[in-house]
């Protein structure tokens, strides 16, 4: 750690003035009257936000919210209902800048803009850099956008509009048109005269490009290798050189992987001739970081998208899907377990028991199957390793196969015959094996193809588990002889 | 986006020479020959290097290995089986960096550490900065830390020290002791003169911190704002007072949302008498965000850590319990299904009908209580909005279990009979709006007693759909009169 400085011959004159307060006291975003422990808007906040919304009492809510930052007006925003945001948005209009609108739950961003003017969402979108005005915009209505762009700048508009021509979810739609790029031929004193004298650069930026004359990026150099070199340094011996550029069409899940392997805090994105058009920064990956790995656990579950701020018909249609899909696949259960009705009815215990396999069944298998998708998004399982993964899931598979029969198998034994503790502790041990090796390789098979494995391996794993688990464990019965 | 200059009175003599290569041309690094097109390393390049260790090929295997990235070189490692991975570790010593070391998978390093000598691991632990090291040697056992923290420098065992004595994944452990800290009093030209002057600077740091005389954080300044900034200006006018201040003891997954919310590169971390103790910085954060978001889909499917390079007997501990808890919900379902068992053996449709009750019922558990645990994890869903959630959810629920019932009713009254498939309709609608609010209101209730939810709510919420599904059947098909 560097030492602070403490030689008073550093005193500069600038600093016995009493400084400027431009802002609420550090201490004040944590463990204030407004945010709880972990940092939340306080329940008993929001209540009296409502209460001066109720009481149209506008001074009050302006004062109340005043002090919050930016992304915690967007929180408030999103805590609020659909009628009260609107009511909110009228009483704070100034404070409603474009870092809130940034930081906005994308739901509720569209329903906002939807309600607003085009020329008032155009004021807003000239405020926001390129790459948060198209994130405002991309979602909306090809109408609405268009009547919104008609009223922004020629210049911000071409920039927005040549973003909006790449795919969504691409480094082209969501890269940052605005970043420092400069010639080979500059010293390290070069560069920071040309920056003090630029008056139109990007607020903060973390890496100047450095490119050639056909503005292919030929190195890069981190802000603090510049701040800490003499001045008489040429850039090229400061910057590396080996850098990582991502073409224009990535997706944003491979940028985002690109960003947490090699430790980046921006990057350049290059178009098909190599030129260097924008540059991904660290602080938008994070977002898309966040969405990609807990998009998992809601597409494995068939939730959708899972927001608890997306319209209910929106929720009520992606979910309803994967339930009229989870029907067709009990209906196979049922088939196999109708083939065996003559038995159940003989043997009343078979239907007591038979769910206890399948369900078991059907929780190895999603284990399984969750690790494997993990794996999959996080390029840790791939063709190079396949068969070793799944060598390794079938041990485990076994090992909790054999632990669970002994459990089912000796409590059946006691509670009804010793031969259907044994049939069960068989299906038992079948059905686990079978789950995990579905639960690797079917979302392996669907990554192949080229299909996210996380949003059509559950139908399949669980048509595997519930069907293998009430046919291992009737046709084992029946087989043995329990029942004739 | 600033213009490249192109000013030919900019030349630098400096330039003239060839330039320097140090390292792989920029573009190797995607669409080379050993990179598929999502930058993965291809199956082809790992038999090519499998092959030769196995062969015995040291040069061999060094020549393959040399061009790759440090990251690619742990994404290597990984890849291979235990074996080989010992053996490639001795080909290529001098290329095992403390950056491969801090990039490996934490079960593969512990157990390449495990291997080797105290004084070799020592020697790694040195190189590497105080949150890497700490994060080598804190998974070891007591005795391989204090055998391989007495071969480390006094002043970096200090360090590590003093860091291990903070819980895990807090910000005392994970933080970085390596900032720059400047008192208030400097000018941006003074600031850059006294960075040019320091030797020991961390290598690369995106914000300067500015300290007071007790060295209390009094504001920030970016890096690009000094650049950008005339030397006389004072550095209290160029900072940014309003920041966020981590207390040393804040949870990783608080620390992640922090720099979500505000859109933080780095931030100061502050111990409990507010003195400024070190930074945590966004590279090591999107680890931990990566890790905190994948985490949710692991523990509710019960599959503990979840990492494929989790030693098999971790693997079988973690799921097993699981599967074991899962065996006594499904036993409860058990005995419901028991207790109807006179009603089963005379309409055996009942035992063939009523896993699809049941099924359908925890899928539609499973959806919400996906979206809950995300909208938890992500300060969304709070106190202050927990009814509305609820509310929603409850009508998403009504939508989908008319939906399902009248699909499951009609198939079933043509089929069986029609009073059954008014049974099993109702059923359906009862099990699916049960399902719904358990899945939003058993995350909560965990949640509200500081418990995680991802990893105990899918317990409960499986035993309420499973026998809630089993009840509402076969108790309404008794008490319908269709079986007496």
């Amino acid at each position: 750690m560097s030492e602070p400085i403490h030689d008073e011959d550093l005193l500069d004159p600038h600093t016995a003035e009493a400084p400027v307060d431009d802002g609420p006291h550090p201490d004040d975003r944590i463990d204030d009257e407004r945010h709880d422990e972990e940092n939340r808007l306080k329940p008993e906040y929001l209540r009296s936000v409502r209460g001066a919304l109720e009481e149209g009492d506008k001074g009050a809510v302006y004062d109340l919210v005043e002090p919050l930052h930016p992304a915690d007006i967007a929180d408030l925003l999103e805590l609020l209902d659909r009628e009260d945001r609107g009511a909110l948005a009228v009483a704070i209009t100034d404070l409603m800048t474009s870092e809130v609108i940034a930081e906005l739950n994308d739901h509720v961003r569209e329903d906002m803009m939807e309600a607003l003017e085009p020329e008032a969402v155009a004021t807003i979108v000239e405020q926001l850099e390129t790459d948060d005005a198209v994130q405002l915009i991309e979602d909306l209505d090809e109408e609405d956008q268009r009547a919104i762009l008609a009223e922004v700048e020629a210049e911000d508009r071409a920039a927005i509009e040549s973003a909006l021509a790449y795919p969504e979810e691409t480094a082209g739609r969501l890269m940052n048109r605005e970043l420092v790029a400069v010639p080979e031929r500059m010293t390290v004193g070069q560069l920071i005269d040309y920056l003090r004298e630029q008056d139109e650069l990007a607020p903060e930026f973390y890496e100047i490009f450095v490119v050639d004359e056909r503005h292919h990026p030929v190195g890069t150099c981190a802000l603090s290798w510049i701040l800490t070199t003499p001045r008489n340094i040429a850039l090229t011996d400061v910057m590396k050189r080996d850098q990582t550029l991502i073409p224009v069409d990535t997706d944003q899940e491979e940028v985002a992987l690109m960003f947490q392997k090699y430790n980046l805090i921006s990057a350049a994105v290059v178009d098909e001739s190599g030129r260097l058009v924008g540059q991904m920064t660290v602080d938008d990956i994070v977002h898309i970081i966040s969405e990609e790995a807990g998009e998992d656990v809601l597409l494995l579950s068939g939730a959708g998208d899972g927001d608890i701020n997306e319209p209910i018909r929106e929720a009520y249609s992606s979910r309803v899907r994967w339930l009229v899909a989870n029907l067709g696949t009990a209906l196979v259960a049922s088939f196999i377990i109708a083939a065996f009705g003559a038995a159940i009815e003989k043997l009343v215990a078979l239907a007591v028991l038979m769910p206890i396999v399948a369900s078991i069944g059907g929780n190895a298998g999603t284990q399984t199957m969750a690790v494997a998708v993990r794996a999959i998004a996080t390029n840790q399982l791939t063709r190079a390793n396949t068969w070793r993964i799944v060598w390794r899931e079938l041990r485990v598979a076994l090992l909790n196969g054999a632990t669970i029969a002994v459990l089912i198998g000796i409590g059946t034994a006691l509670v009804f015959t010793p031969m259907l503790g044994v049939v069960i502790a068989l299906a038992m041990v079948i059905n686990i094996i079978v789950s995990g090796l579905a639960g690797v390789l079917v979302p392996v098979i669907f990554e192949r193809l080229d299909q996210d494995p996380a949003v059509a391996s559950s139908v399949f794993v669980t048509m595997i588990t519930d069907s293998m688990g009430f046919f291992a464990f009737l046709g084992l019965a029946v087989a043995s002889g329990l029942v004739s």
